[in-house]
């Protein structure tokens, strides 16, 4: 059922991002120039804020339990050129500019695999991207 | 720490989805066409395998805990062109034909509103979009 809290936060000018029980937000990440989908990932209250602050994107690892800029390690950062959230403000999307590539895997997207549609059983998976980075090389750990 | 399990899920062939403690994995859908974020919603195991079949979005309300046909009250169905799955398999992309629009809140995009960037406080939202249909009239109820 929705309430006046609910109508203000879709209809509003404020900012007030509902966190889930865990504290975070679902962040996608586009590439800016080509619109595709680099990663999903989250965000706590400071990742959020210092994503909004600096303009380049922070996260919040929730296996690390971590706050983390990302590219960090790799060098491989996002510049933010736009935040947009959601109705219901548990969402963020930001167009970012992606140095080399988001996934730490080596390719561009963490999306490199699609899923064959119109199949009940047996889907296997295409590989789509190459690898555009050695991770081996890029990394000293593997999350960021 | 990576083991054996993690790299097949990452760089096999394998549709292994990693759900979460709900059962849920996050999806993203895009507008085929444009590229634009249209909503981030979750699919339980049977709404990802009604969508791989069909090669129409189904969802999994979290706040009304049922499975979901997008459009079925409201006619604004998505056809889904290309499903992709990220890395860890947590995550499932989808580019779609949107009928009219894909928010409740009668815009084409739930993400309608840009957030600022360079602010440290008092982060007004910036509305973006118009409504594309008039929600009262499109939805029996106000989810779907």
């Amino acid at each position: 059922m929705s309430t006046s809290a609910d109508t203000d936060r879709e209809e509003g000018f404020g900012f007030a991002p509902k966190f889930d029980a865990s504290g975070l937000v679902t962040c996608v990440a586009t590439d800016a120039a080509s619109g595709d989908v680099l990663m999903v990932a989250h965000m706590n209250a400071e990742a959020l804020a210092k994503t909004i602050a600096t303009g380049e994107a922070w996260y919040f690892s929730r296996s690390r339990r971590a706050l983390w800029r990302k590219g960090e390690a790799s060098g491989h950062t996002q510049r933010v050129a736009e935040m947009r959230i959601d109705c219901d403000q548990d969402a963020v999307w930001i167009k970012v500019e992606q140095v080399a590539g988001a996934c730490h895997s080596g390719r561009r997207s963490c999306f490199y695999r699609a899923v064959p549609l119109g199949k009940t059983r047996a889907v296997t998976l295409e590989f789509l991207d190459d690898r555009v980075f050695d991770p081996k090389i890029a990394y000293r750990d593997k999350s960021n």
